[in-house]
């Protein structure tokens, strides 16, 4: 069951350009497109004539042309065409779902309309800020649940194990970080720190350390299937140091955007941005081949252990001293679902 | 559920020659053959012995021998030889069809045999007629059920839009058609007229029209599963203008014959015979193309309209003012199942 | 339903090498490793922390860790280190299983270990005993059942229909084959003399035959589900014959090891060593190169046939006169399930 009254990454403002764009969201199929006026839209991704997806068809300055027989819907879902017929059925029209473009994301909000309160879409204005935080940013199609990528970042003891050829660098380091975990009603935050320890390869390539550093991170998730993450390292014993706060070294932040597709696949839309050698598109493009090489040793775990739960759901887990961050999480979701459905959790509880 | 007592197109002959066929056929695997007569024969492709599909042996004289022990069985299906055994058993035997071999085709009865009428059988002289009507044919797997496939060529209106780089033409010319929809017992004639109108880009390519032409469409759907298109274009006003009837310019005939292969795909033989250049092969070769290019692009939406009914075939869908042959079609199909089913469809009544 | 209180090969001795190997055994996802003692282990592939496969983790001095977050398991499948956690949660194991390792073979018990008794492996000299019985070894993986494999090998007039063009020869060579059949309680035993036949190509080739040749053959089916085979070929009228004896000539053994992985797939680890040309490796090579070739031809129909009963498995089929030897295989397989099972099938009983 997912959370429906919440906003999700449908897309990066990017990809919906000329042709309309499918994308499966909540196994739901939706279609975006922009009319006229090069706004978005997002409508269930089936004609209301004949069920053909509307993906097979084009934009127009009204809105979008079905591929088949030539019905036009507006961004709103209502058809507005129906060649050769000149009354139009009332019941002509296909879902439409609130869409607001924001830093270079288009968000969705896939529950009740009346609910969307666009106040409540994260705000990430780095996206934009491209003189101080030039980024890059892509999407993967993960065989695995958004949820199972929320753990995976909520347990940073895997960086040393899983990364351990690029940002992760020895076990230990991580394993022995100093540690805060900050239980919030809608995430958590983690703030990690890894002071006078061997910075990984990634970063001795990107800022040239000679020594040992200071590392520091910050790893925020805002439920339902978000996390910013902020790095930072500077050489050891180079002063004080809390997130957000930096004084040169090493810096980026990463937005891990989880949108599920299906119960058990999810899209992970992710960008990293960096805060030295601005001007250099060189150390941008690096630093994202680096980070996308660790994502693709999440994915093949993450979609490994999917295939694995996926045989025996049912079947308990163990959970060890480090999971304190994992388990709030999962249980900020459990809540958020318990409270869309109170007569299915209600039942539940019985 | 199917209509079984009908005639449905098992191959063209030309596919059942050396070695044993297999095709699956209202999701029954059959395997045709052809014994030392010549005759074909179709038989359930299942060795009774141990299972083993009778496509992976070899014909001989009797008929067709399994590839895994041996066993031999004629063209009723009878075991006429047990390698080793001298008693064959009385139940050695696999399920026969009838099966007629006519115009080209191989037919088959998939219902009760005894009511396997071959005066029902469509037909269709043009296919040996190669001096008047020389013809290309072929097979295509589609991935949709063939009732989107007569959903398809029952609203014509698609021709504008799937097809407006090739036989289609302007989207206009056809939803302005003039047609006109006769509803019969066991199916539905459509004829349209398209007077004064831009040949579509295939046409000229045929037939070198310097101008506008009348254009002269009929479509015959028989069921359960097969369609006639006769199509004709001659310069504009150069004459009344009936089906069948032509005076030179362009024109030739289609066979769709749509067999169910499962619930979801079936199988597509189609043909295209032409009625102009008949002593030029290459007329016949470029017609064919221009055909197959257009079918293709049926496929393609067929395809994505079947995915997407598939996961909510409760969901209605909404009619439009030129679906009435669609719906006719439909509710004869409908009819026939229901007259071949009485208890089925007096349960569904109740 | 499968025989779990019994022995299966779980793999080559040399498939579990350095890296953590998986198999699927009965439907189990198993990792096979060796720690720093050499001694082969089987575990349950699945971390029991988050789920993970260990087969993703490395293989280390005490056992296999976790390659998420570095648990590490010792071969008795208990947790010994969680990074960063100095109490292990008692309940962190994951399931070991018997394993034995004999004759080049990891043999596996999946069912109850304390019932695992050692003396009931199949002993297999010959793969130890290179001077006298050079041989060759693979894995195939089969889209069948171990059954359908089984029936193979207990049903010898196949040889002639699908190795016609490799070891079988002639058809009726094989169909007219003098055979005796004991039925024991935990299997069967074929012997088969085809006296004063043509000996087929691949005999030729291997021993220079120039004329007919007394052919003997052994196939003893020992349950759940392996096949020692026993062949050998002599000019004819070269003297009496048994199996285990012989004087000179062509003689090889094959084992044929098939192990479940699901209800309809199986591994099939087999070998063959040749008791002749034993200094030449190029023989066995040979030899190895023509069993291949046979059985990929026993794997496209035993898939096919699979594919065919898997439509419909409730469909009965029929038994001929040689089909004595199966019909006892499956009936102690059957048996050893009813005994494993005994209120199942005294369910199924009533």
């Amino acid at each position: 069951m997912f959370i429906r009254n919440a906003w999700y990454i449908a897309g990066w403002s990017d990809e919906v350009a000329g042709a309309p764009f499918g994308r499966r969201i909540l196994d739901e199929p939706i279609v975006m497109f922009r009319d006229a006026s090069g706004k978005v839209a997002a409508l269930e991704d089936r004609c209301c004539h004949r069920g053909a997806p509307l993906t097979f068809g084009w934009t127009c300055p009204e809105g979008i042309q079905c591929g088949y027989h030539g019905l036009v819907y507006d961004r709103s879902g209502r058809c507005v065409l129906v060649p050769g017929d000149h009354n139009i059925p009332p019941d002509a029209r296909v879902r439409s779902y609130p869409v607001v473009e924001q830093n270079q994301f288009i968000w969705i909000w896939m529950g009740d309309a009346a609910l969307a309160d666009e106040s409540r879409i994260i705000d990430f204005p780095f996206h934009d800020d491209r003189a101080n935080w030039p980024h890059q940013h892509t999407v993967y199609h993960i065989k695995g649940s958004y949820l199972m990528m929320v753990d995976n970042l909520m347990d940073l003891s895997h960086l040393g194990y899983v990364h351990d050829r690029t940002v992760g660098g020895t076990p230990l380091t991580h394993v022995e970080a100093r540690q805060r975990v900050e239980r919030n009603p809608d995430g958590v935050r983690i703030t990690r720190w890894m002071l006078n320890s061997v910075p990984p390869p990634t970063y001795v390539k990107a800022a040239g350390f000679k020594g040992r550093v200071d590392r520091c991170q910050e790893f925020v998730f805002i439920a339902p299937s978000n996390v910013l993450q902020w790095t930072a390292a500077v050489d050891a014993g180079a002063g004080a140091y809390e997130p957000g706060h930096h004084g040169g070294g090493f810096c980026f932040r990463i937005f891990h955007g989880m949108t599920p597709e299906t119960d058990n696949t999810c899209f992970y839309f992710w960008s990293v941005a960096n805060n030295y050698s601005q001007h250099d598109p060189a150390a941008t493009t690096m630093l994202f081949d680096e980070i996308a090489r660790t994502f693709v040793e999440d994915q093949a775990i993450v979609e490994a252990q999917q295939a694995r739960l996926d045989e025996h759901p049912e079947r308990p887990l163990v959970n060890v001293h480090g999971d304190g961050a994992v388990i709030h999480a999962r249980r900020v979701i459990e809540r958020m679902i318990a409270e869309e459905n109170p007569s299915a959790s209600a039942a539940a509880g019985r």
